[in-house]
């Protein structure tokens, strides 16, 4: 029996080996972590786009368009607000194309304080932009980079 | 002088052929083009994944939750203001992968008459949201999915 017990463990330890994945998140169907790295790949590009314009009139690379800026800045906060959800799916462990470290998972707290920050810094841009002063716009569209920027360096894979 | 005019004339349109590009999207830079693509299939995937846990709910196939209901019908709402900007460069003849039809942009008041269609289903639906009643919010989720529907009949490709 002994014998038994010691062959069922090492059936379990070489079926986990083989598949990589010690994590809770083993339990996850795979081509659901893929739909879930998708979804988070797809949310985070309709973010670019259109802070991405928004990037270029703070750097005077283009025309200042406050209309512009009053819209994008109201869609980042919408697209903002979904980060939390995007990112629910715990996909550690899977083979996945991804920019997501581990670390999302297992500093759940710390990342959740890098969205609240875009969350806050979106909704800073949409006052700005509320008020009409470019320079305060320009100043918020900084800022809400930088938060952007912040998390990339703690959450995402180096470039 | 006439045979170098046709000389010119031909070597344009063999360039012309070369590329497939007989339409004003020629002119569109390779890469910008499936930027293009690439952002309206992610606003487009945000969208399902907004709107599938609904349409799963007015199906009995997973528990209704009004909370959610209201949530990812404000989010679609949102994201469907997003849809003309997303198609607005116009990508005939450029290679690439994308179930867009190049009826898009031969016909854009009828694509733009579907996108107000689901714009105006998306904020039905969170009108009925707010109202806290099942049925009316399985009814607009259904009308939602419709426009959907629709407009993918026309302008997408068939799966």
């Amino acid at each position: 029996m002994k014998q038994a017990g010691t062959l069922a463990a090492c059936v379990l330890l070489t079926i986990a080996a083989i598949a990589g994945t010690p994590t809770a998140s083993a339990q996850m169907d795979p081509e659901r972590a893929e739909r879930a790295a998708e979804t988070r790949q797809a949310l985070l590009r309709v973010m670019v786009w259109n802070f991405g314009p928004l990037a270029a009139m703070a750097r005077d690379r283009i025309e200042f368009d406050a209309e512009r800026v009053a819209i994008n800045a109201g869609r980042l906060a919408a697209l903002s607000k979904m980060l939390s959800d995007a990112f629910a799916a715990d996909t550690r462990g899977h083979d996945l194309t991804t920019e997501a470290l581990d670390v999302i998972w297992e500093r759940p707290d710390a990342f959740a304080e890098k969205i609240r920050a875009n969350m806050e810094a979106s909704e800073a841009l949409v006052a700005a932009a509320a008020t009409g002063d470019e320079g305060a716009m320009t100043r918020a569209i900084g800022e809400l980079g930088s938060t952007c920027g912040s998390c990339h360096d703690d959450f995402r894979v180096d470039d």
